[in-house]
């Protein structure tokens, strides 16, 4: 079942930057494994912004949330989340 | 290059009914053709909404914007562009 | 899985007012049909508007968008889905 | 008498994390007890955000307000309310 | 219990001429009604505006929204309900 | 004359706890004081917020502007307002 | 006592040319008899829009909606009100 | 002396075609020859909407009314207007 | 030339009250030496708010720049600026 | 191909003074070298704000990111970008 989610990335300025490049490292490492098990199904940058579009293959709402919430920005961004279903005019199946 | 392209139609309800059926099959066949032409990338249906997110690969925004123009609901769509770049964590090129 | 979906109906001041009436009885007999069979589990009224707050319980993105798209109101209402997971202090399963 | 609570919290990133963590547990605790005791009927998190859809079983406006301002997250929450009414097609009684 | 109402009327500029006055003079004269039943408490014109700020006392939210239904206004109105509790510096009981 | 002001309280989470009780008591004083002299003629908690919803009666703008600067809370409060006329429906003179 | 009036006009574009040409002569007729009695103190045309800023000199909140009632384009603008005060800083007194 | 406008045209799907055919030859023979005069110094389309980005060079802001409002789509135009200045780090005037 | 200038000013609670006064001094004494050149043409208080409406009449948009960067204030001010051109119902010259 | 960027710049207040006319000083240098080079096609200030309309011509998205994030006032800017097309009516190529 695919979500799509937009993440805005607010990092506080007075963030210890130690922290901030640790927390950056970890949430790449996190969001290319879950690329690579397939539940992160694209990841584009919105040109210009620290933000992304992003697709999430899931099987539940709860399921959702739950790797949302484990993204060690996830305190830092705004996510704004859109159910998506199969469009009748798609010759993929979603 | 990818561009996101969120559409929302929005047909008027005292539209001639064969006028906008003939409008949906002449706009599902044509955003058919660009799918397999790998123009039109992914088509997914907002879940509650006449409306769709789109990932479109053209070569350059005049590619882009004809190709929206082309699309026979585009006098009743509001179309939003964002411009996507490579993501520095995303593990496929665009 | 739970769907938050808040609807406004918007019904043209110059529809056919027995079209109107026959759109608005069959949006009633099949909401109901939905809520006994616990697809359609909360349907509340906002006050003062001509919108309604409403839970559906359905499995998946596919299930909702199509179930919202049969309603009869469909072509007249804006609607805003919201994807509900399990709340970790809520005492009942979604 | 039904109302919709939707709230979302905001800790500022400075907060003492002892701080935080102690007022999340009186938060839960006390959102449980209003669970059993009927007043606070449903909680959702909305996926994606740290935020939840409620509904309210209060007697009036007053004791929502009271109920609410003695959440020990209050001060960081940005709480939206909307009155619900009978919907004449509810199967149920609010 | 008491409800600001925000209402602003839109009527449509090709609705019939005699249909706008026939549906003012029954609003007025039923607002009145409500005015000397204690029902509709104050009843302000927002300056320049078609619009009004309302304040209703009532037993709870479906009688409000009853209220608000039975206005031969209502089809043309967007109404913005908020919900009002006893404020603590008030020196008068709401 | 009457004026509708909607004011909500911001106040920031690193302000001196005790001058924040100090600001608010002497809000709650001045706030009676002008409720008896008639010039803040209600005063409403908005259900949810620390917000209010306040109709004050002066002679001109002038009068209003100095009234709401003089508030102890003013300099964290976001106050919007809206001047009010005789509703010709109305059967009290404002 | 000064009002700023920001009001945007949108003429129905079905709306009788001879009519919607009678309504701008008489509005212009109005506009200068009330400027020329100094109850509307300045008028400016917004660049680019079919819109003005307006300042009024009124008795009170009844003088200034009468007044804009009366305006003869008053069924097709939207018009926006704020309050002004004497400024501290300002040499002219308002 | 520059302006940005950012013009979204919004022509009504039930003008006659023909109207509309000779308004939009018109607005690009005007569009043209206020190029070539060195006025409309720059005209963008933006991708994926009936929509552009104009840069104009005007004696002030009388003239770039006037020649907004002499535009044949001006009726049917949403027009921003934004007044640039000359850029400190520009290395070309304005 | 003019233009209309929408000031807020939002000073942050924990600068220096010392640096704070010593800025609204000389943006004062600033404002008031403008004025009395002609430039600052009017200056009104937004009744309710640390805000103003002004009115200048400057040379072009660089002196309108180089004249609102010059004030006291402006790092701690969201302006918002509206060219004006004459209207032709207008008694006055502008 | 062309783009719009629109960018605010929001330095916090407490941010050290050194620190920020070194990234004033190193944007300057960037932002003119850029300008030689072809590639920030036009730089407009926006009169009365700390803000800029930009146009970029660059090869592709990924170039326009890149461009953006390697500026030293990026993370303290919040930019908006639009992808420009070439306009049917306009007399010179993008």
């Amino acid at each position: 079942m695919l979500f799509m989610a937009e993440m805005t990335v607010r990092i506080p300025h007075d963030l210890d930057p130690q922290v901030a490049e640790k927390l950056k490292a970890n949430e790449k490492a996190l969001s290319q494994q879950l690329q690579r098990e397939g539940k992160w199904r694209h990841l584009w940058r919105v040109a210009g912004k620290y933000a992304n579009v992003s697709i999430f293959d899931v099987r539940d709402n709860d399921e959702l949330h739950t790797l949302l919430m484990s993204l060690p920005l996830y305190p830092y961004m705004e996510i704004s989340v859109t159910a998506l279903a199969q469009h009748s005019s798609a010759i993929a199946q979603n």
